[in-house]
């Protein structure tokens, strides 16, 4: 409030004059500083709006004039409240106020724009690296975060994934963390099937291995199916499991193919899938 | 504590009269300073309100009149605090205070309210991209956090969304992360039904895709679905699965009238759809 | 420590005289010092207490005496600890001690003070936003953090909810985010009833249907509830859906008159709600 | 480092004495600052030991002589820490060290202080909350992170429940959010009986209410309860539910009291609670 | 690089002599810093080797030799890159370069640090909070993050139970959060039993109080158990339950104790306790 | 906003020329200073696209040139908006506007772009230590996250695993956590299987322990499998466990190996894999 | 951008020659800082790299080449941008250019590193601890986030687990928490029986008692085991508990043990170990 001080100083001094002199010079200053902050936000709106109509002109950014007219009213607003501020720090310190009080107060809106805002930064820099180490790219079928689905499109803030039932689902980049890209080279079928535990374990594995032999007509399987073995012997069944080798996108169809083929013949041979099993001890009672 | 200094400055020294002088005036400023407080505190007040009258007139901002005294009164409360934090800060300053440890406090306040505010902040920049990249719109079908709706609303701040039982759900912007856009171009409508272990597979899929081609005079229906095979040798089941594409928001009626279909075609062709089975081996015990 | 530079300096001079001199000044300062911070504990102590005594009797801020007593303790001795530090730190300045570093350490109280209230600011924002934006008002049966309850009331800092048993459920507004609300126009319905396998599922809707159609007597259903088909081919039944749009907070009656119904229905048309089916194939042991 | 440039100084002039004098002047600083840090130590030590040793006599504070004697150990050595760092401090500034480089790793503690504290800060601030606007008192029956019990203590840093299995839960204030309180003027009782699909609904429904309007005699129920319907078709019965205004702390005793009534009135009325009922188809098998 | 300042400035000049002493001299200074840096480091090293030395001969402190050896070789590393990197800002700044650029990047370090360090600073607060509250003592038998446990030891750091398995668990009380005390004065033993829906509620009761009545002669027991009531209608029976004050620490033994005694009681008074029951409605097919 | 300060000197001295040739030199200042900007912008970006060029050209980098044009976009826009913000405070600092408050604004985007950035810094800190600490190396087959697969590519940045379906997961490092590697000299197959109530427990143990003694044919078992004992007293069955320690990645195939053994070796036997058991009491109603 | 100040200055005198010169001047110090920071990077790598090869060779450290040639790459590539950065500032400093706005946006990296390295901060702190407080060493069985195994080696950063089936698991020490640590002096086994709710309760404690007795030929068992009693009254059994001390690492082949003994023994004593029980209510239907 050096405002007083000066003040304080002329009444002191004989020189009073000075001193309405100099006050009048800050009021005038302010005022001046008040009309320099308007006619700046005139000036800035007017460019934001040439900018943004030259760029959907051009083409070039490929950004429609809703998308403009959206931004140019944000970038105005946000652009007017920094200029009032600068501003008001000005007129403040003509004054002599302390401004680095004010400082510390807006520092508290500085805090939570930028913590706001490290959303949108982490999302812009996991994008980029989407891209930048070619993670996948549209057209693949990855998964993220649980979602299984066909990438349609991906941004540097989100990738957009349309799932097998039609849904689309818009993931921001910096909530991805692990990615499942289910289209690199190749993509295995695995079909699992339970056998009485009467059955010779032995003879099932051959009748798959023979099947599997027959699978070479389906031109979406890489490499002859393998029996993977006994992979349980659970409570009702033994469990033997097939793995084929597929072409990428292909596995659901090829397992549900296998399933079809395995049951025929397991039907043809004679081999039991058994139904959940239970030994009763029975005891009469009244 | 300059002020002490002065004081004993001038003890130390003749000239008392210098420092008496130097004391009062410091008193003087320091009323001055609270007087002019609480002028600012009046002006800032009356300033608010007429804004906020001419913002309910102009009915432009479309804000109520119920809104616009809320508003008032916390923007008013606020501005009383800053400015006596001010004043307070330069009163402190011109009796020689070492006003940085006094900072050092506030900023502690500072911290919490940018702590504090950082979920508003970051709803409202998520509410800008919501809105500038077109995630979804009013009347889209959307799933948000587990919740299915229809929205209702999408401001920078929040979504709210009409959920089938009728509950309105207000979804804050910064919470919503991924989000499921069920309206775009088409959805697919999908059901399973199991057919009894001892059918043949290859008769019911004809049977199934010969009821899919039936299925024109359901205009939700934009393509003859088709049969995705068998998708799993259940415990008591062999399960077969339909999918359908259709026009966004008639996936559930679509399905539940091809249960209807299925399950009336299975009847008459006399396809079973199995209960659940067990084999029990009796013991028969005292 | 400049007291000693002063020391040092006034010892390798010749007038010892002018160190004593500073030093015996320097003395005084801050003895006059600790008597300003007492004098200051004790006047804020008065303050607060008349302020508070001036608010209770008013009537207007409707705080209660003991409300105000213990606001009056805990601010009494943040003041005292404020004042405390700020003299302190003067005291250490007049001795020429680096004060930065006692600042350094000050801020470790100021950060965790700031990170410990962040919950507390948070909360008065978002109470701000729910009474701002009408999220919910007293009266208002809404689901919070999945408690369902009645408003009973919203402050700044919490939302008070009667669940249907009576409790009542105190939550910090910063901790709500997503609220549904099911008090806004309507609210339906709902009611799944299974019918064997055996029944003709067009009879039963045509059933429904025509039972839905006497509904017109409950005042409390806004529309002619509808049926909204097969919604399960499920293990032991085919389940149906009925959906009632109906007045806010009558949801529960309603359904629990429509099952009353449904089943008499039911039970007179001889449609069977059936129980778990199993199929045992019996194998006899020893 | 400037006791070097003095050096340096000194040695590139011909006046080296003053050099040495200098240096001579540091060296004693120093010695005269650690002598001074050790005598505040000590001096801090004792004033600690008799405010302590006050407390526990005045018995206002109402702290034994244990915690005292714990405090004054804990508060004496961060004393003598704070002492020794802004010494070191000062010594190394009268060096010509830069202390920046000093301070920016100090205050690596401080932001780890202030991060480690921020807990027990924000549990104080809570306290504050809950004493202030009446959450609980000591005596309520409430629910807090799960934990139901009877609040024995609550002071600002955490709350004391003793549950009904006689445990005893510390919960940290900061940690409580959300807080149910069952001790709000009532609590209400609820009864869920399941009757056979084979009786009539309204019948028992009827039984029901002539049970409950004979509860007069329970004098912990405040209204006749109320019968609230058909809550569910389940799977092997017919699902109804009571409800029961009581006083507070009473509902588990009403509970147990309605449940023994109903049972006893639905034997005599020849009402059936059933079992888990299941059709079972036989086949039979080898 | 004011050193490049400076012998611009000789050049520019024909005083170039100045310029290479000045240079000459910063050198001897850097050299010296080196020099006094490596000195520092030797004396620490000893330093703290002394005083651990002292601490394990004093046995005060009742540290080992190996955490001695341990803590002055973290400590003397630790004090080595302080040291060194003093020196380096002090060298840098000799040279001219713009140091804040420099702390700007070991900052980074210092919030590397800071926020590593958080835990522990936490753990340390929580652990004093326990031992100046008395949370719980060495042998209190308590629950912590679902562990339940004698303590064997508390710490400022952490807290150790042994389970009742052997195991020992280390827990830092930074995680604590909510505590479980069981040994508060009593502790209640809880015995739940069904009985069959053909019983008398009323008779069982009768028994099981009778029963209750003969448990004098379990000295742990504190009061004659009380019957709770009717805790639920469950599928296969209705509950019945029965608690128990008992001596802390004995609760597991006077439950088995009672379920003992109960069964043995209900045998001799013909009391079902029931086994799942389930109605079956039996179809016979082929 | 001295240039007022300026101004206003000016026109309250005589000398009003000085004051305008001051200005004119300050917008001559600005000018230079946006053309300076301009020029340094164009540089830049030739000199990032030569940069990349050359390492495409080197092979060295193995950067691809797709890579390398996304590299050089983004390097080249972050670099423009650097600097533009410089030169933009380079004028306003001219023009005598307070940089503070602009530089606290700015701040918030540096906190936003730290904290976003703080993933991607952690990820290659933990890539760091992955590779020195050699944790897992390319074709070891690693449990990360509950994902298990072959290690096919590490990066400071990411792994990536093949899963046995085929599918490729991309993990970010920083999100790895614990690291299981199933590749160090051995891993461990196990096979439990049960054995019927009458069967005699040592029997089976001896037959287990006859058959794991002909396991010697199979060269992926380094010592002969040994029988861990009785794990359980299951429901239905007494279980038994068997355990071989194998060559790393062959243990799922030696565990299908064995139970094909065991299952083959107790039917030869006749010791009986039970089915689950149940004891039914038959009571016959209406 | 005082260079222009310089400028201007220069041009509105007649001294032209002066700003020429200084001009040169500066761009002369800029090339020699660019040529020193040259220098600089190439002596830093070779000083790295000799510091590093007298490491291997001393084998003290011991460090593979392999570790000491990623080491010096990674710390020859940080201090070659440590070293460009501040040369940088230098430069633009230099320059007149104001280099707060440079380090603003620099410590959007600091800000990054330090929150991106708080994870491997905070590792080595926790293993100081564990190291220091001995909560575990080589060769114990431990539980860490649920991973029970054999420790391998502990680290300042790491610990690695063996698990009984082979696999190594390297948990980072920041993300230990809660320690179990199984080979503290000793360990229980425990084995849990059920018994047909028809056998005498104290017949079978006493039988196990007696089997108990017979233990002493169990070396691994410190004390006979003792029976705790009946711990349920559960659905189909009543379940009795057996616990025995033993010697670490061996509860898990005890147990083995009992199990075998325990069910030979009740083989023998005609005690019966009952399989699930139900009741079957037998309605005929069609």
């Amino acid at each position: 409030m050096e405002v007083f001080n000066n003040f304080a100083f002329s009444t002191g001094s004989t020189l009073a004059m000075t001193g309405v002199m100099a006050l009048g010079m800050k009021i005038l200053q302010i005022v001046f500083t008040l009309f320099l902050c308007w006619v700046l936000i005139r000036l800035s709106h007017k460019l934001i709006n040439k900018i943004l109509e030259a760029q959907v002109q051009r083409k070039k950014l490929a950004m429609s004039e809703r998308k403009a007219s959206t931004l140019s009213t944000v970038a105005g607003s946000i652009l007017k409240y920094v200029i009032y501020f600068i501003g008001l720090v000005s007129v403040l310190k003509q004054l002599g106020v302390p401004t680095e009080s004010l400082l510390v107060i807006a520092s508290a809106g500085s805090v939570a724009i930028g913590l706001g805002a490290q959303g949108i930064a982490g999302d812009m820099m996991e994008g980029f690296f989407i891209l930048f180490e070619d993670h996948y790219a549209v057209g693949d079928v990855v998964t993220i975060q649980g979602i299984t689905g066909t990438v349609e499109s991906v941004t540097l803030r989100s990738t957009t994934l349309r799932d097998p039932m039609g849904s689309v689902h818009i993931i921001p980049n910096g909530s991805i963390g692990t990615v499942t890209n289910n289209c690199r080279e190749f993509i295995n079928a695995a079909v699992t099937v339970g056998i009485a535990y009467g059955e010779s374990i032995d003879r099932a594995i051959a009748v798959l291995n023979d099947e599997m032999a027959k699978t070479t007509d389906i031109t979406d399987i890489l490499e002859t199916p393998a029996v993977a073995g006994v992979v349980g012997l659970d409570d009702s069944a033994v469990t033997l499991k097939v793995v084929a080798k597929c072409k990428v996108k292909t596995a659901l169809g090829v397992e549900a193919e296998l399933r079809r083929r395995i049951k025929n013949r397991f039907d043809k041979e004679g081999i039991e899938i058994p139904f959940p099993q239970q030994v009763v001890h029975l005891v009469k009672e009244a």
